[in-house]
């Protein structure tokens, strides 16, 4: 047993290491169910635990890898055998809701849903969501901003934190815990840890800002003839519904035929479409909303933009709406199915994705791509499955999906983040200078480069 | 004429250099009518001009404090006389307004007004409003992370800005002018840049994001009997208006009372009550806008808890309710009046009003303090005129106000900043590992401190 696991033994207990031997039943991640490996994994219980192995790991060097709910999709937690796991598991709890000031605070391996079904138990909600939300962390959410569902009207993940706690890589412990809307004393520290994919330090426990419930709820799945019309409704929702508007999903053709084919989800629409939309609005004023709500509907199916609608029943039928564009098995089934997360106008998507169909059918002709997006926020998400081999295939497919994009001023990452998966491709969106400036940070930070070494760019 | 000057005319040509004379017939800010004085004015008209300059400061190691409208509160911008100012007032430029991706690009140093209308004539609406908004520059409004009277709908200007340009100290240009909502590719650098008050790097353009215009308003001034009700009539109109609400601005009754003392403002309503809130609502559907608006003040008059309102009946008329709220000349001309602009939760703020006046009137029998504030983002406002004299007045009044804070962590800045006016209290608000970690940041990104140095801390 070597001393840096004794001394972290000393400290953690011996249920708070675990060996090699006893993580290889862990798969890797949601996307790699390989057996897990590292030098150690690290069950820490509270910051002051954090803290302390930090400063052991520091002290002899070791790089260490932080563990949320691994769902990320860009390989942000890969681990070689000789280093060091940091897992949030054991620091779950939902510290506090406070109904009045609207906050809670939770430690940073809380799971996503279960802080929203918690807070809905106060008349609240957090509005961060996401399909990995039964798997993901708070934690995992800050470090990566993650986006989601509702974007369109609550913003992303750092737009709902107030305050973070985080432990950098000597162990010293920056409790940035504000709980109010407003507060302009310095410098805004809880910015460097919020979408920094755990290169600047560990997030151990986090102030979350919450809404009132909101008290109406009104969703429609409907098929659409074009990307025109796609186009057309949101720009009508918008200034119809107004802030009401929360969700606004679009699925390509393809991609709903693929998981609406036999043996995977009951169709709710015709397979014929061009374009499915799901739209859900949320609000205050139950009579009124629902009446606007149709009446869009109404006018939009009168008018031939929309072509065909399903409203659902029940709070059944609208977890299987939901299902058809959050459960996408039926396509990553098909291995390799790489996944992208793009942004860019709104007015170039429809060109854009169809110079990313023409290149990949044109090098795989057996390859299909299925496109779904947060449209209104400017974000497509590719599946490519090019249903061939070869050691080029990752990079070339990326050069399909990234290439066109500086044309449009686009980025290549919308919400996932660059992790270890796209730093070739950082420059892309982002100029020498401001690498370089990332890179001062990091060194400013993490000067022995402990956190998470390789992720978003190597030093 | 020193070798300095002479490099920087050679870069910005005589107009863009103005000497100390040329200088002296102008006020050093809104708050401090007396001559300007420094070393030398610089009015660059363009990124590569301001980097230029930089460079050639950061070579002879001049210290540059940079200028945008100069309402700020906190004193960012005084300058010494052997030290350089940047002014932005040559770069106020709307270069681009992009109506489908609803986006302004601005240079730092365009009036706030200004973009508030050009935006209005695309049928488009920037939400970040204050009563300084025909001075104060967008730049500036980035530097201090401005808040103001809309940030209960569309928060502060961290919220309203996707991309930002800002030049290091050494003349490196950041160019972080991202368009979209969503971009996690690498660190979010702008973040730095928003609420470091000039400390960090000079900002020179930014991305603003814009709404749709609304279609609905509605105001009133009403008078409320305790702060009881003003909490209650908040809760009520936040549930019932939802996001439609978009001010909520309290004034004590002091406060109104002293500006609308004879030769000051006319009073809307009488002078006798307790409270008075401005609340305006902004949405998408004219018509039962303004019929939820009507009704929810009817029921709140009839239960009480309302005891009088006014509704405009023309824009002129709204003005002159905001000019109430807006214009406090009528207590700043009472000299030396302290403005403080504190943050806490909204259930500790009776309490600590009332702390903070009695000992008010306890030191300074002939002493006013009035209050206003922004309730829902738990900002409050108070001027404190002792009508008494000393050398240790500041220092006095300040800890009279501060003080208290702490037992309901709260933060002697909401929304001003520190500037070199409250750096003595940054750690009553902040934790000294926190102080660490900007320091940290300021070395990483100016290690000379030649960048607005002896602002929100010394080095
Ligand atoms: C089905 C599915 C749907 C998804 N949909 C979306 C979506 O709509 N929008 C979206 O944005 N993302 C989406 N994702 C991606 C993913 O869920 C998010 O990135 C999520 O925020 C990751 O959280 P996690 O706890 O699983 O983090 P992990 O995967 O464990 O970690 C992600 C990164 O953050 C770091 N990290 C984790 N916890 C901490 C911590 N406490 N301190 C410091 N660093 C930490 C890790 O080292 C890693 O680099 C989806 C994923 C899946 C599987
Ligand atoms: C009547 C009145 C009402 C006000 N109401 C509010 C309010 O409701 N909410 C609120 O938040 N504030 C309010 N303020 C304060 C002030 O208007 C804001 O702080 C505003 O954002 C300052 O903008 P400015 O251009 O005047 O900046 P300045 O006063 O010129 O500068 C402020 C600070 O920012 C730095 N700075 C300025 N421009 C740049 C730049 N381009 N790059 C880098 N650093 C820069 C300066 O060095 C200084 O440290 C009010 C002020 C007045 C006079």
């Amino acid at each position: 047993m070597d001393d840096l696991i004794n001394k972290l033994r000393e400290v953690l207990g011996d249920d708070g290491v675990l060996s090699s031997g006893e993580i290889s039943s862990r798969a890797c991640s949601y996307w790699d169910s390989s057996p897990l490996r590292a030098r150690v994994l690290l069950r820490p219980r509270s910051t002051a635990e954090v803290s302390a192995v930090l400063a052991i790991c520091h002290g002899q060097g070791a790089h260490v890898i932080t563990h949320g709910g691994l769902t990320g999709c860009v390989n942000g937690v890969e681990v070689s055998s000789d280093q060091v796991i940091l897992s949030l598991e054991r620091m779950n709890a939902v510290e506090d809701i406070d109904p009045i000031g609207r906050t809670a605070t939770v430690q940073a391996g809380a799971i996503l849903q279960t802080v929203q079904e918690e807070v809905a138990g106060h008349g609240l909600a957090f509005p961060l969501d996401l399909g990995a939300r039964g798997s993901c962390t708070i934690g995992g959410n800050v470090s990566t901003n993650a986006g989601g569902i509702n974007v369109i009207r609550h913003g992303m993940m750092r737009d709902l934190v107030l305050g973070v706690e985080a432990v950098l890589a000597d162990g010293t412990v920056i409790s940035a815990m504000n709980q109010m809307l407003k507060n302009n004393a310095g410098y805004d520290l809880k910015q460097l840890f919020i979408g920094s994919e755990g290169t600047l330090g560990v997030v151990t426990r986090v102030v979350l800002r919450l809404r009132r419930a909101s008290t109406s709820l009104d969703t429609a799945l409907v098929a659409l003839p074009d990307f025109a019309a796609v186009c057309h409704l949101l720009s009508q929702a918008q200034s119809e519904l107004g802030d009401n508007l929360c969700a606004y999903e679009v699925m390509w053709g393809d991609y709903y035929r693929a998981v609406t084919a036999p043996g995977w989800h009951r169709p709710p629409l015709d397979r014929i479409h061009p374009f499915y939309v799901i739209l859900e609005s949320r609000g205050v004023d139950v009579e009124r909303d629902s009446e606007r709500f149709l009446a869009l509907l109404q006018r939009e199916l009168e008018s031939g933009s929309v072509v065909d609608a399903v409203l659902p029943k029940s709070e059944a039928e609208r977890t299987s709406l939901w299902n058809v564009r959050e459960d996408f098995e039926a396509i990553t089934i098909h291995q390799p199915t790489f996944l992208y997360d793009v942004s860019l106008p709104i007015r170039h998507m429809q060109e854009y994705i169809e110079r990313v169909q023409t290149a990949v059918s044109q090098s795989w002709p057996e390859g299909c791509c299925q496109v779904l997006g947060h449209i209104a926020d400017g974000n497509l998400h590719l599946f490519i499955t090019p249903n061939a081999a070869g050691s080029q295939l990752h990079v070339d497919v990326d050069s399909c999906v990234y290439s066109p994009l500086s044309d449009y001023g686009g980025s290549v990452s919308a919400e996932h983040g660059i992790g270890r998966e796209k730093k070739g491709w950082l420059e892309h969106s982002r100029s020498a200078a401001e690498v370089q400036l990332m890179k001062t940070l990091k060194r400013a930070l993490d000067p022995a480069n402990m956190l998470n070494p390789g992720v978003v760019f190597d030093l």
